[in-house]
């Protein structure tokens, strides 16, 4: 079941920390873009395939660091038909490695789409009579709740059936984010407060045994006010918190996303890991034919930071 | 540039309507199913390449009656790699048949990932340097608001710089779309209709040579009473009407999308258009084998219902 096996990696690994892949080909260094070039030719193929020795790489580094990876497919459908690929494959490889992947793809539709995208993802596709077959698997799926409940239920079912995660944007890190969210309602109710209710009530049958949901929220680093509001109302509901490093929030910033039990929060960073190499704090340290040892010292550091601001 | 090539499309055609590429492999009959299991197994991939058959066959069949297909993503990405793929070639297949492809996505994100997908989809990816390629390059997207603004602007660019379209999810077909959407604020203004104001800002730089611009709207056939409303806010948006026929609802219901032109509204229709076959109307008119000639029947059926309505 995949909350109870994302609260046990987190406790075991002491490190709340989601390595988020959102790799693209600027990050790349030099180095294994010419390989890929020169193996696939420099189109989306050579491209996407860069981007695939450099995330086996990363994870090769943080696996034993982190019990999540976290992957924006954005950007691998960036790359098209090679990136899909890309992306499969790092998911593969990523589990293989033992962690736990989360698809970041805010996906949504109507009742009978929404079901499609809950079976690509979270559950099996039916082939013919008995046979099914899973497309791409990840252990949880970020989704979109602007059509409510009937587009979100199909993802519930699947939760339940195959013991897969979702995480429902409810207040989303970026600074427009409050156009829509924010606006409030019935005596000063905020719209971000009634998703987040929602997706506690959605979440409600789908306890783990450590009294967390497989129905979890996603919510911005970047509103730390706005998790304090939703931390009081939502008890037992995970938050993966994006935001973090590149997108401009602290750690201090991070304490009112946990709960009580310093508990209940993951936290993606995808910018300052991935592209650890080329800061000021280690490019000095490795070359760049070891960038993937900046972005090991990256995850240790950002983790011995959480941990001493939740002391 | 997509609205002035769809609004001339629509006009030379006589018909509004959109066909839904939205098929499964229960749609598929069952001897073009045998023939690609046969040949490719009964996987991910036979099933993906008897959908890549029907959908040629239905393709010939309307090209010269609509002026547009939607391939809703959701469908595809169910079968995994061999799904998108397909999604892939039919959108090509598609294009050399003359028709503008929607890509029903409902893609959303904040800044840098949501211009990820605008590339993917309406623009162009860098490869390196001066390269650049095309990953899915379809006419248009729909995509979600949930963000605001700045989740939406990239893919405006975007359309601006390449002359395509979006369509922004604003009251959707679904039943419980007014959980979130019709929740009323500031003086009993609907959620859906501020989001309704934005599509309009968001596209007043855009408009074609027939006054309608390049940023178009989602609204569901199902909700007559919200579309005159919006249709009265929305001089020049274009709407995209999903949810006729299978979903529930007649011709009648559609006139108030469109505006005093008779224009401004495509009218999606894909389950009764693709299992026309099965349908009371035609199933005993062809064998399964000219399954496509159904489908024809149905769009000239649809067609002439819905240019009736108008008058």
């Amino acid at each position: 079941m995949f909350i109870d096996d994302l609260m046990k990696g987190v406790d075991e690994k002491n490190n709340p920390t989601v390595v988020g892949l959102d790799t693209v080909l600027d990050y790349v260094p030099r180095f294994l873009k010419e390989e890929s070039f020169r193996e696939n030719g420099k189109n989306l193929k050579g491209a996407a395939n860069a981007i695939w020795e450099f995330n086996k790489r990363i994870i090769d580094q943080i696996a034993d660091l982190v019990a999540l990876v976290k992957l924006q497919i954005a950007c691998y459908e960036m790359y098209g038909l090679p990136g899909v690929e890309v992306f499969l494959k790092t998911t593969q490889y990523a589990k293989e490695k033992g962690l736990l992947v989360i698809g970041d793809g805010k996906r949504n539709d109507i009742g009978s789409s929404a079901g499609y995208y809950a079976k690509a993802y979270l559950g099996k596709t039916k082939i013919d009579g008995q046979f099914e077959e899973s497309a791409f698997d990840v252990d949880a799926l970020t989704v979109n709740p602007y059509l409510g409940e009937d587009g979100i239920k199909p993802f519930v079912e699947d939760c339940s059936k195959y013991g897969k995660g979702i995480f429902v944007l409810v207040k989303t890190s970026n600074q427009s984010s409050g156009q829509l969210q924010d606006i409030s309602y019935a005596g000063g109710k905020m719209l971000y407060e009634e998703v987040g209710r929602l997706v506690k009530e959605w979440g409600k049958g789908l306890l783990g045994k450590f009294g967390y949901s497989q129905v979890g929220a996603v919510v911005g680093a970047t509103y730390p006010e706005q998790a304090r509001v939703l931390r009081n109302l939502l008890e037992g509901v995970l938050f993966l918190v994006p935001g973090y490093g590149a997108q401009g929030a602290s750690a201090k910033d991070l304490v009112s996303f946990f709960d009580n039990n310093k508990k209940g929060a993951i936290i993606n960073a995808s910018r300052s890991i991935l592209l650890a190499y080329q800061s000021e704090l280690y490019k000095n340290q490795f070359p760049e034919e070891e960038f993937e040892k900046a972005s090991r010292m990256e995850v240790i550091r950002m983790r011995d930071e959480i941990q001493q601001v939740l002391g």
